[in-house]
């Protein structure tokens, strides 16, 4: 028995739909398949800003992993990677190490910070399911405190979103519509509570067209959310955060601030000997890493250019889970025989979703869509990474219908 | 027009009581009624340790005002008592003063912290909505941060309760039954957290029958409680205990110290002109201040000697509410004419809830109840509280039914 050893790094969008796709395509005694993640689950990590707001339970994010897996093909070992060694062909893990014949990393992303002072002990990321209910906690703490006190603490009811990005948008829509939940179950008076979104750019979602970006801070103004456009975060502090607008200081008193705008790869990619631009390995069009052709990367790992306006795909569920579809491909390729293929993202578009019942975003080739069809739009696609990772029974389980 | 003013202090169960008979009895012309509490809504205080373990929504405890009272014969102003001037026949209020012709005294408890260090500081005590919710909170809080700790903190998961009497094995029951479930939402092991009651006592529920005290530190055992008898506390930090034991010194690491173990009654009354006992004014007969005989003072804030064991009965609800009664019935003899009543206590029994399906107590003269049946006649008499104060209606609104 001479299986090839293919060890998967990661269960999220890109690391799970490989394993899903592999485990279809490779036979028992084909190849011998690892899989290994922190923790027992999977989780949506495009949901976990609806967790983290309070308004979706983060059981509805996760799977179990072992309900998504064959595990007569597939070994799961829950441990956290240590160090990737490619030049020793093996992974090590907290609680031992892996030897692979094929390695795939997928490894996702942790906060960028940019050295933000006070950023990384003062600000609150939604980089995880732990992370994502603390913060839900924590927000509700603040209300739960602010009657307690003899002196009002306006700084408890004033909550800051750093960035005005994709995941920052969609935070800030959940919120929008958990605040009058919290100050209904608090004894608090909305107006009494600030949500203000800090950008350093001009414009809150850069890159989208500039009727979805009115239409997206009209929706949010009208549930009360303050946009500072232009505007730097200089400093985070338990109490507070400095920002510098228009050459101009403001302090502003928070408990409170989450940080939405910025990721990058993965440490152990840097730290590992696999070639990196600017954190990240970019792969090649069988997306292998230039230096060891029998490491693959997939997801937010993975750097893969976009010729068309010369600058890399940003990281997003879909082209992790594209990447994931060759990924498999190739792998069953070299174990089996047959073509590599060449990696080629296809746009299907992208919706942000502003809360429960609105969103926007543009589809098939730029088509823009607002509000209750982009919320609907939303949850298919939602139901969709479901599908690909899961399956019609996962799409049942954990799928999202509240589409009226 | 010549009313008499009547004015009554607090809308808990004594005062409400209180109001509910006189406006039943009293006819529009009769007298002019004023009901002054700080918040818009009436609480059962006897529910708020259920409120305070996450175990029954704190709407559920809490009542409008304008919904119980009958606007046409009382008026009710929400505002905050800070003195009462019995020489002078008025109440001063935080935004202006009252004159009266009868006063009413229901104003009720606070925590007596007995001068332990730190106490006041840094424990909670279940004291009102706002507080209970905010152990709710808190406790949940603690929780929530565990898993995102690189090093385990045991005393996010340590919870004491300072005080093995009614209201703190009354809230343990609920706390244990709670533990599991916060368990499972963030993801930690049951056998990880110590629910700690400090008792200065040799036992808990002094005065109780040593059955049912056996039968309550069993029923709470098996629910993973640990009991400290004859331990004093010495001290309460942010992040820890000292106990005092066998003369030995224990510190315990928490986050969480809740003081169930002292009350007293309203600091308004110990700085009031009325003669005070132990911080209360121990009442004639008719239930008047005995240096003034316009004032009625009922609840926590009156003292009524139990001649039998030649103590003074503990403050209870069952007590406010029979002393209500008397205070509404004497009230009417002075405004319209008729005898004056005594009061007498008629003790109809005691029931300690255990956690929603378990209790134990003593009813009709000594028998002694547990388990299903002692849960059923606590949820008996919750519900006869709701009906004292706002007759069937609510009842059926916040009354508990869940019997099997």
């Amino acid at each position: 028995m001479n299986q090839p050893k293919i060890v998967i790094l990661g269960a999220g969008y890109g690391g799970l739909t490989t394993v899903a796709k592999l485990q279809k395509k490779l036979g028992v005694n084909d190849a011998h398949i690892t899989l290994v993640n922190k923790n027992d689950y999977h989780y949506e990590s495009t949901w976990l800003h609806e967790a983290a707001a309070g308004t979706l339970h983060h059981d509805r994010s996760r799977v179990k992993i072992t309900d998504l897996i064959n595990s007569a093909k597939v070994n799961f070992v829950q441990d956290t990677v240590t160090a990737i060694k490619p030049d020793e062909k093996k992974v090590e893990l907290q609680d031992g190490e892996l030897e692979y014949d094929y390695l795939v990393v997928g490894l996702g992303f942790e906060a960028a910070t940019f050295g933000i002072p006070g950023l990384l002990e003062n600000a609150f990321t939604i980089g995880s399911i732990n992370k994502a209910r603390l913060i839900r906690q924590h927000i509700e703490h603040q209300f739960a405190q602010y009657n307690n006190e003899p002196e009002a603490k306006q700084e408890r009811l004033n909550l800051i979103v750093g960035g005005g990005g994709f995941t920052g948008i969609e935070f800030v829509g959940e919120l929008a519509n958990r605040i009058p939940e919290l100050c209904e179950e608090y004894d608090i008076d909305r107006s009494k509570v600030r949500l203000i979104v800090v950008e350093a750019m001009d414009t809150i979602m850069p890159g989208f067209d500039p009727d979805l970006i009115e239409y997206a801070m009209n929706s949010l103004e009208a549930r009360g959310v303050e946009f500072k456009l232009g505007a730097f975060l200089k400093e985070v502090r338990a109490d507070g955060i400095t920002v510098e607008q228009n050459g101009e200081k403001e302090d502003i008193a928070t408990m409170t601030t989450v940080w939405a705008a910025g990721v990058r790869a993965n440490h152990l990619v840097e730290e590992s000997s696999l070639e990196d631009n600017r954190g990240k390995v970019e792969v090649t069009p069988e997306l292998r890493a230039p230096s060891h052709e029998d490491v693959f990367v997939v997801g937010d790992c993975a750097l893969v250019w976009n010729k068309e306006i010369d600058r890399p795909y940003p990281p997003t569920a879909q082209i992790a889970m594209q990447e994931a579809e060759v990924c498999a491909h190739n792998l069953v390729a070299l174990v089996k025989g047959g073509e590599l293929e060449h990696f080629e993202f296809i746009n299907r578009g992208t919706v942000c979703s502003l809360g429960e019942d609105d969103a926007m975003g543009s589809i098939f080739g730029g088509k823009k869509i607002y509000g209750w069809t982009a919320s609907f739009m939303k949850k298919v696609i939602d139901n969709r990474a479901l599908y690909k990772i899961g399956g019609v029974g996962l799409v049942l389980k954990k799928g999202k219908f509240n589409i009226l």
